[in-house]
């Protein structure tokens, strides 16, 4: 006999999902038990009705009897070792009360529960009535980890609620916004679970704006607001506004998830030294999809994995709501259809060799990549194009010695710059890629010969230019450049001068975007520094921007990395922007 | 509003398994579902009967009304365009009627459509009566494309129809050897289906020996067998058993499983042009293992998979049986199990960073990753390794005029190969991979001298030796190997260096076993290379080959290569073996 284990690293945790069953694939069990797949838990499940149904609609419906419904449970959690917990349809009263009874009757301490309160579907069909949605409320709710109700749903126990505990009681309003969701938040985690994550994609007709995202912050006591898949206004990312050329961009239709969390200090009305509730907001890109049925299980699923794993709940929300948002991005057509039909999601998406850090390209948020670039190391990105330099420059103030030692250094810097791209070339397959390369090279020249005229204006000749001695700062950041290029493949060596590029373009278009602004700070009308501001936001340049963001995207598609290449990327990228700052500090302290 | 599509590439096929909950999640809709996921289908489920199960048995059952069942049917055939379809579990006769008669009423094509005989669990409870079976193999078997019964299964069938056929029926023997199993397999396939797969998981206690497979092959009519995941003898990978150090691996226990399609012929009982009956075997390793719940409904999920994208059947019953290998050989534990329990394979194991091309390092299969190099041109491999110059060096014919010529261009050779080597180190990280470049170079300073000690024993001085001008098969080699290091990463270098380094380990332990077989074709003793011979099949030369298979393997696990790298990959191999031919044949042709 040969004994056999291959080692695959830690174990998957293993989820429960208890639910109904949807034939067509696209929510209940089906969903879950895809998702828990694809976040690689080992998925078990305790079915609660089954449907005959498509995309169209529910055809069918058989109960389970509720006490075959807790053999199920005793079976999974008798067995094993379950490390969270969800449930989704519960179909009725006595269903709720057995699964309710089982999960308190457990020996050990029952796991994050996730209670996705499923009223009806997404094709309209009501799934739970209202004497079950009370026992949920009053049995599940203060077993639950995290509530996970939409506007409709959230509004229903909230007018059951008003109902129960006034006889004439009037009708909840619709929760149409932001500030509705966070009262509304408030008020469902009052009522027992530990957190209530209230989902916005059906607050707003054509989701939300940014404007009303920062009017809620303002007005509310918001924690923190989590911006992914979102390319920012104000994060000097001009590039990718330029490169998307689309001016829908600016002011993207957002979808707005509330997470309500019970703070330190849960006793009293009153807030003391800490907080009774805290808010966190999630925010991201307004899909206009039909693909949407079993949105709601799938991101329980996703939260229940992320739960399971030992995420903190901010960054389970986080993960959870991005794997679904991708679901719907990535969406394939499922069911033939007709006008009212709604498909599934792609849950699979992640095994997509396309999608790059969980992170598609889509029209909202065209480059997934160079964004996830800057955004990795974004303060670093600021000092280095809003650095003090960028800024006198700007202005016109910064001193004409300052400039010279920058320009003589940026002079041998070309050099450097020119000779990898011919590198570039020389470890490039294609002809496209040699083209980009010698186009680039052609271009150094051009730029070259710029420093040399401007120079020239100032009475510095080249061969003042040549003898002057290669400033460290510039060795450290030219020699980096040519040793990624020994070291690694292609992709490095173009990641490595994308920070040079891509950050010459932002300074660019920032200082042209500043001097638009009434009473700017830029001065561009007699700046001593106008021809040279000029000629990183003209358009040649900013063409040769928007080919290379279109190249880095390209190369993840048709190259993508693995984690451990990704790490390499990143820190490729981290170094030279900070190399980039460090040759304008160089240039302020004149070293 | 913002209309969205993200680009996915084409949509993947949507499937449909027809079978019973396993609220463990290790069998039936479940690991059907998490299947199809791993695999990028869509899955659709149909559920017949919901078990209260884990993975020490079934504890409770109830039955869905065969009505309900032919209504989930009917929702997703009306609206879903489903590529394929798979039954299990179908729970007793009034739910197979339901499901034959649905399947037979399209008003379009039956998809292909895999019956899995489900009669008992792996634990042992029965899940399928004789008067079901007997329906099944009425209605359901004419309508299938392939049946998967396991050999327990297949005996029950074949018992079945022999009681039905004879008033005063024998006990059917029981199926314990691929003989039995091609007979059974024949005889299945004659009741209806397309194709049958006969699964020999439970043939052979302990599994069965690759003589076995010959003998059977031998005796009967076997169209071809597939050995994957196996290192064979006879294949030239000595490198590989010695690198194992395992004895074992030279006689691995083995599963065969038998298909047999039917042939261009059908008609008549006697073979004429064409064949009836057309048979493959499919040999892997054998894993003693009790992760084994739910093994037939993964094996027949993947084939539906398979199926579904259009898969020739051979190519279809590859892929399914390796997918489910691999689920057995990385299965993680599930259940807190007694003696008795069988804990559920792992479907997500696509999914692993560890898994190179589907396949993971096993006990049995321990270098994956350069047996699949070594299978990926493996006629070119065998032209390379038992290359006319090697055959006549091991019989002590060849020529002292074509040695010369070769060891006078591996000595110009030898240059390329230690500054390749020192081009390794400079594009590596890590002190260790640092430190192997270097010994690697310190040996080819070695192997020099030994070149030149050799050539001094046939008058041949250093000068001499530098003078001799460069073949160009000796240019082309060497050139190619600094380009494939100019233009790509460590990774791409150190599979252009393997083919020198592995292939001359294989010469010399194929020409060290052969030495030793009675009346042996190749001479040591007198033989005038006998130093050269064993200075490639002693010690220090195959640590040296053992080092850098173990650092290939390394490779792929601490830098999983996607698709477009592999074929790379492959590509250098490919080209590098080819040189290495080249340049045998110039010695041979003393060009």
């Amino acid at each position: 006999m040969y004994p056999f284990t291959a080692d695959i690293g830690n174990p998957p945790p293993a989820v429960l999902t208890i639910a109904g069953s949807d034939s067509g694939g696209g929510a209940g069990i089906q969903a879950d038990l895809k998702t828990f797949t694809a976040l690689e838990c080992y998925g078990t499940s305790v079915i609660t009705a089954l449907t005959a149904q498509n995309t169209t609609g529910v055809q069918a419906l058989h109960h389970v009897p509720p006490s075959f419904v807790e053999q199920q449970l005793r079976s999974v959690l008798d067995d094993i070792d379950i490390a969270a917990i969800k449930t989704g349809m519960l179909a009725n009263s006595d269903v709720v009360r057995a699964v309710a009874r089982t999960l308190t009757s457990l020996a050990r301490p029952l796991p994050p529960l996730v209670v996705d309160p499923v009223c009806v579907s997404t094709s309209g069909h009501t799934l739970l009535d209202s004497e079950a949605l009370g026992t949920l409320i009053e049995e599940l709710f203060p077993l639950s980890t995290l509530l996970t109700p939409n506007t409709a749903e959230a509004r229903m126990i909230l007018q059951l609620i008003k109902q129960k505990r006034k006889s004439h009681a009037g009708e909840v309003p619709p929760i149409t916004s932001i500030v509705d969701a966070l009262r509304a938040a408030r008020e469902l985690c009052a009522l027992g679970p530990c957190a209530v994550l209230l989902k916005g994609g059906h607050m707003s007709p054509g989701g939300v704006r940014l404007a009303d995202v920062k009017a809620a912050v303002a007005a509310e006591d918001v924690h923190a607001v989590d911006y992914d898949g979102l390319v920012l206004p104000d994060a000097n990312m001009e590039i990718l506004f330029y490169a998307a050329q689309d001016p829908a961009m600016h002011d993207v239709p957002l979808v707005v998830d509330v997470l309500c969390e019970r703070g330190v200090q849960p006793e009293g009305e009153d807030e003391g030294e800490g907080k009774k509730w805290i808010f966190t907001l999630f925010v991201r890109p307004y899909l206009d999809s039909s693909s949407t049925h079993g949105t709601g299980c799938t991101l329980s699923a996703a939260l229940t994995c992320a739960l399971a794993r030992g995420e903190p709940l901010v960054e389970a929300v986080k993960l959870a709501t991005m794997y679904t948002h991708h679901g719907i991005a990535t969406a394939f057509p499922v069911g033939n259809g007709n006008g009212n039909s709604h498909g599934p999601l792609n849950h699979m998406h992640q095994l997509l060799p396309r999608v790059l850090n969980k992170r598609v390209p889509t029209p909202r948020d065209p480059f997934p990549f160079v964004r996830m670039l800057i955004h990795s190391n974004m303060d670093m990105w600021k000092q280095y194009v809003q650095h003090e330099f960028v800024r006198q420059l700007g202005k016109g103030t910064l001193s004409r010695e300052r400039f010279l030692h920058f320009i003589k250094q940026d002079y041998h810097y070309l050099e450097y710059y020119a000779r990898a791209n011919g590198l570039i070339a020389a470890k490039s397959s294609e002809y496209a890629d040699f083209a980009a390369a010698a186009q680039t090279v052609l271009a150094i020249v051009q730029e070259r010969k710029m420093h040399v005229s401007f120079c020239s204006q100032w009475d510095i000749n080249i061969a003042e230019l040549e003898r002057t001695p290669e400033s460290p700062a510039c060795t450290a950041y030219g020699a980096y450049i040519m040793d990624v290029g020994l070291q690694g493949d292609a992709a490095s060596l173009l990641i490595a001068l994308a920070a040079c590029l891509l950050g010459y373009g932002e300074v660019g278009l920032w200082l042209s975007r500043e001097a638009k602004r009434p009473q700017s700070w830029v001065k561009i009308e007699g700046n001593p520094y106008r021809k040279w501001i000029e000629s990183y936001f003209g358009g040649d340049y900013q063409d040769a921007v928007v080919a290379g963001i279109e190249r880095l995207e390209a190369l993840v598609i048709r190259n993508p990395p693995n984690a451990k290449t990704l790490e390499l990327w990143k820190a490729i990228w981290d170094r030279c922007t900070r190399l980039e700052k460090g040759f304008w500090d160089m240039a302020m302290d004149l070293s």
